[in-house]
């Protein structure tokens, strides 16, 4: 028997299971695999033996297209890191009595330090005919050694769609209103950055956007605020949850408290409500703070179809290297050209993405430092193009349950 | 001259741009309107004098259709109240000047007080030739006399799709975790109730809705709330922004003790964080608080093709009737089944519609008070079917510009 087992981690996305989509076509198709399994939970459902029969769950081409557009993880998540030899010892044994001659993880940076680490003990130990692979997964977009992440491209376009939406809203009264929108990111303002894209169809779009990579300066974006005020009636402000001051304190810490989360991440939100309050004391108009909050990560109804084509090109990709006997790899997208978009799908070492970050580079951010450059939206905009025209019924789109 | 002008009023919704699109076309049509006008800023552009030519923003069938499908509105809004008579002497004035036969005003019920107060001056002072009719909007859904009101049905199908992706992405991780989402809605909790749409096709949504109709008992909340967690490891909820306790306080009102900001203001916030720091400290639990904020009642990219439909012919039937003669009427949607769903396109007095609040009925809240009924979803579902299927460019919504 040569089974298979694939598994999700790390944060939801309106992507995550077209990955998953992919790689169960890659191992029907094959007609290399014996069972096919998804763990429930990630790693924990490795660990705990928490398998659903994927054949049997989707056994049908609309199957697997309802699990492309379903979003957040279908067959869960979790956010366990590994820490200890023992627990990859513990996984190799589970994987050995299920027969499972290739593993399928797919997630973030975290994710694929977990990939990593378990190719890497098998190596170590000799272990044959276990192949573990990795398939990248993030709406950050921080991932190493891909030119961006399954999940980054829908959560982009629903960012895009919403501040041209937002724009027009903000737009109607004549009263002075300052709008300042926090969008996910802790170290990396890809999300933040992509706001500009609301500007594609000759929409003002956010009229700042600050990314967490450069330190913010409350002095002088109260300065650039008044300014706008001067001659618009609506100052529509986009920044990074993220955004710290020029000594490295997150300003959301003003009124955060220091909880961490279970990878040591400062646990962070409500840099928006912070501006808010400042705004209103400062310059005392009209001002609010939105949270794009889960709704950004999971607003499949609004997917990218270059995402999530993607994303099951991505699910292919790293079954097949996996069949092919590839292990301690990452699939990933290489791109070769903006315009035309054309891209090839690879394979890069695992060890290249797991735990590092990728930022946005400093040339792309404006040297104001309240905008983004020609150069990141032509990185971009290729991203977010297509519309998926999800199955609906009832007026909303269908999701899929696997357990 | 015969001239038509048309003004938009109150907040901001996906649909009443639709409205204007299907005066415009009805008035083109006819035959019988020379300028067509539009009003930026609603009255208050009609006293101004702040005009724009509609039939040269309008001058094709595509940007008819492009009106309908972009958001908030299109010729600005405004909150102008109408308290005294010089008001409406000056209004007519403008309207004699530019030989306004035809004036159709779309808003709410402070939107609808001015078109019965308006109507009822042009009568009282025996002016001849000048129709003022009212086309009904709002996303909360509380306008006397018509079964619904355009906006409403978008921002549902919104609010239903989000909650069931809401739901999937809360549903990820093992860990036990409350999700607290506040909808829309002051004193009625139309839009509240159209989360429980999020269960349509299967999907579990809110567990727990708390509409504004009903007193608010934090304890008994804690408790139902506690009771679930017992057997799901995610608890979702969706609650009114106008949620208040059985003294009448809102909720919101609540002053959080323990988050001050670097300056020792009180950190105001709405009901939802409230709830989650209340969570917070006696649960104890993981808990976030979610605002669907200015979102749900912008989102055209997700806009029901029903809603869209009818605000057109409301629109339509609002200048139709003008040009009749009549006056002083609103035009309404009479539901006449619900499954099949038919409506017929009627006008009533504008004054049954001003200045009224239609509420949730008491019998479609259950009577535990934390869900709606069947008759609520029986009510709400025709209104969110259809899917617009907008026209895109660069993978976002294209929207127009009027001003």
């Amino acid at each position: 028997m040569k089974n298979l087992l694939v598994a999700q981690s790390g944060g939801p996305t309106a992507a995550i299971n077209a990955t998953v989509a992919g790689v169960v076509a890659c191992a029907l198709s094959s007609g290399k695999v014996d069972h096919i399994y998804g763990a429930v939970n990630g790693i924990e459902g490795v660990l705990a033996e928490r398998f659903v029969d994927l054949r049997e769950k989707l056994d049908s081409a609309e199957k697997l297209d309802l699990l492309a557009q379903t979003p957040a993880a279908a067959l869960g998540s979790c956010r366990l890191k590994i820490r200890e030899r023992e627990q990859l010892k513990q996984i190799v044994e589970v994987l050995k009595k299920r027969e499972i001659a290739y593993f399928i993880y797919t997630g973030g940076n975290d994710s694929m330090d977990t990939v990593d680490k378990l190719s890497a003990y098998i190596a170590e130990e000799g272990i044959e005919g276990i192949a573990v692979m990795g398939a990248p997964k993030t709406i950050d977009n921080d991932l190493m050694g891909t030119d961006h992440c399954p999940g980054f491209g829908s959560a982009a376009k629903y960012i895009a769609a919403t501040f041209a939406e937002l724009e027009r809203d903000c737009h109607v009264y004549t009263t002075k209103c300052v709008t300042i929108v926090e969008v996910m990111g802790r170290n990396a303002g890809w999300l933040t950055a992509s706001s500009a894209l609301a500007r594609l169809n000759g929409g003002n779009g956010p009229d700042l956007i600050y990314l967490c990579e450069k330190p913010f300066d409350t002095e002088d974006f109260l300065k650039v605020v008044e300014e706008k005020l001067k001659t618009q009636d609506s100052v529509l402000v986009a920044i990074s949850e993220g955004i710290k001051d020029a000594e490295g304190h997150y300003v959301s810490e003003q009124v955060q408290t220091k909880a961490l989360d279970n990878f040591g991440h400062a646990y962070i939100s409500g840099s928006a409500k912070v501006l808010e309050q400042i705004v209103q004391d400062r310059i005392g108009c009209k001002v609010r703070s939105i949270e794009l909050s889960l709704m950004q990560r999971c607003a499949a109804h609004i997917a990218s179809a270059t995402d999530i084509s993607e994303s099951r090109m991505l699910g292919m990709k790293a079954c097949q290297s996996a069949l092919e006997g590839q292990s301690g790899q990452m699939a990933a997208v290489i791109r070769k050209s903006d315009d035309p978009y054309t891209v090839t799908f690879e394979t890069i070492p695992v060890k290249d993405a797991a735990n590092a970050e990728k930022k946005v580079p400093d040339a792309w951010i404006t040297p104001d430092g309240h905008d983004v450059t020609d150069e990141m939206i032509a990185y971009l905009k290729p991203l977010i193009q297509g519309e998926c025209r999800n199955i609906c019924e009832n007026g909303i789109p269908v999701h899929i349950r696997l357990y």
